[in-house]
């Protein structure tokens, strides 16, 4: 079952609520603006392709709810599409989706029209996601020991995954891989999402803290780090916090650093200095559940993201293939292939 | 009110039960072996020097219970000496409260006798922690900005701390600090300790999660990294898991590293390869408070430290003063004081 689809029983979109997982398997059902907006900012879906279809989704309900008033609409998308700040997939989803409402001629046919768009896009993502694990699958070889961070997976789009779908590519050809998954304080995405989906798919996986990273890079043991990214810049990869570190200890031990990104990630107007960092709520780093981690009078740095300089970079894995330095050219690339589109 | 310390009242030993940090601040007595053990195996108490105490006091406890039993105090004492593997400073507690105790000359006198040494060695501690203070706060320029993992402060020390006296030792000296305190995963004495007590001491403190180092450390603000030690060989420096990484990105980022620990952390006879390094309980990373963090089935790995080499180190602070590079001059010039002792 997709991550996110669309329950046209229910009018509303089903989605996996992630922040109950490994304990609880649950699905949730927005069908208001305000429940998707919710389960946005409260990251009961995250990762930017899912976020993209939950943009696209997020126009459906805009346009069911506003019931033909124009203005209302408008607002309703708006908020879709500033629910977070730094996914530029997000506004993507809803772009593509309000385009196709705007075409349709009418608002009684707005919502069909994005509804339409939203399942093409949903269905454009899963193809993509496996084309990205076909190419990536070359990078890897049987037997290997491959790290990640945070969660790429299948939770993280509407299913297969980019950096885990890169494994689950080489899974398909036949290479037996074992996972160390990274835990990625402070929401746990690692520990909670990435070893389970993982585990689901009956891979090895191996849990650390994200402070264990260097040990285990040093170990020689790790022949690749595999990670997604939220938005690649002309000169960066904007991915969870933390990424940037890893790419650092990668290169101080010689082990290839991997990208794996839809085109629709690539925002090559921007430089990394153009793209505001969301910071996250303070309670993330004083709670650990219930229980206090820290003194409220603490200060706190909670940057949801960090950028990665291309230069700490060895591929990133597209849906027509991958990427290697030198960037300049290979970004050249990406625009070419952005412009066919 | 020291972290650790005889309650000659009450014959045990009354210390901060650091687990219940930061929303309780309790005290416990640990008037059994037993007692003191689990207290130690929990990290109720923790922190080399504090440990170093510990095992002084275990010594004590061990006496009083044996009643004159040779064999059952020896098996006692035991059961102090190998609470941790890797904390070369319990054993050598224990070692020089049990001197005492067989220098006293007969059962009767043995707690009296390893009270008194015991006591001394926390005298000695606070002492050597000022001295530290007052040769490490010369690193420091005032308005600097600097880096901490985990908690080598007053909580794990009898007083005063290694890496946090050299901090208080700089403010002292009229210095004002910024402080950056790593959360320290998996069990956040960062998080908890660190930033409590020095909030405590009136510090401008932030904490931020382990994987925010990269990006911190990056952004110039930090002008040192200074963390404390559980054992010094002749090649490497052992401390909590993630100071390894942590020095990695200082290099990278050519922040000074800073390493405070007493001579008593010094084992010269050994190389980084001979020391067992502590692998802890995999709940501690399956578990966030009562909250799942990961599914049962995920494999953890889960070392308790690592080895960070000497060349990724600029200076060792010790109460006789600051070592640099050269390391191997470094050494010797350490051998010669452990020799004088």
């Amino acid at each position: 079952m997709r991550t996110l689809q669309w329950d046209s029983r229910r009018n509303g979109v089903d989605l996996v609520d992630q922040t109950l997982l490994p304990s609880e398997s649950k699905r949730t059902l927005c069908s208001t603006v305000d429940s998707l907006v919710e389960a946005i900012q409260m990251l009961r879906v995250r990762g930017a392709p899912a976020l993209e279809a939950a943009g696209a989704y997020g126009v459906v309900l805009a346009a069911l709810e506003a019931q033909g008033d124009g203005g209302r609409f408008d607002a309703l998308v708006e908020r879709v599409r500033t629910a977070r700040p730094t996914a530029v997939n997000l506004a993507r989803g809803v772009e593509r989706a309000l385009e196709a409402a705007r075409r349709a001629g009418g608002p009684g046919k707005a919502a069909e029209a994005a509804l339409a768009e939203a399942e093409r896009l949903c269905d454009e993502d899963v193809a993509r996601n496996r084309a990205m694990g076909s190419h990536g699958a070359r990078l890897l070889k049987d037997g290997d020991t491959v790290m990640t961070h945070c969660n790429a997976g299948r939770l993280a789009t509407v299913d297969y995954g980019t950096a885990l779908g890169v494994l689950r590519g080489a899974k398909e050809a036949g290479k037996h891989l074992k996972v160390v998954a990274c835990e990625t304080r402070p929401l746990n995405q690692g520990a909670r999402l990435t070893t389970y989906e993982l585990l689901e798919d009956g891979f090895d996986v191996t849990l650390i803290t994200d402070s264990m990273a260097g040990v285990v890079l040093r170990s020689g043991r790790v022949a690749r780090v595999v990670v997604g990214a939220d938005r690649i810049t002309r000169d960066a990869v904007f991915n969870k916090i933390g990424t940037y570190g890893l790419a650092c200890l990668a290169k101080v031990h010689k082990v290839p650093f991997t990208v794996a990104a839809p085109l629709t990630t690539f925002d090559l107007e921007l430089r990394a200095r153009d793209v505001p960092v969301e910071e996250r709520n303070r309670s993330e780093l004083l709670w650990l559940g219930s229980k206090k981690n820290a003194p409220d009078e603490v200060r706190v740095f909670n940057p949801a993201f960090d950028a990665t300089p291309l230069k700490l970079v060895n591929s990133i894995v597209t849906e027509k293939g991958v990427l290697q330095a030198p960037w300049g050219k290979a970004m050249a690339r990406v625009g070419k292939w952005l412009k066919q589109r």
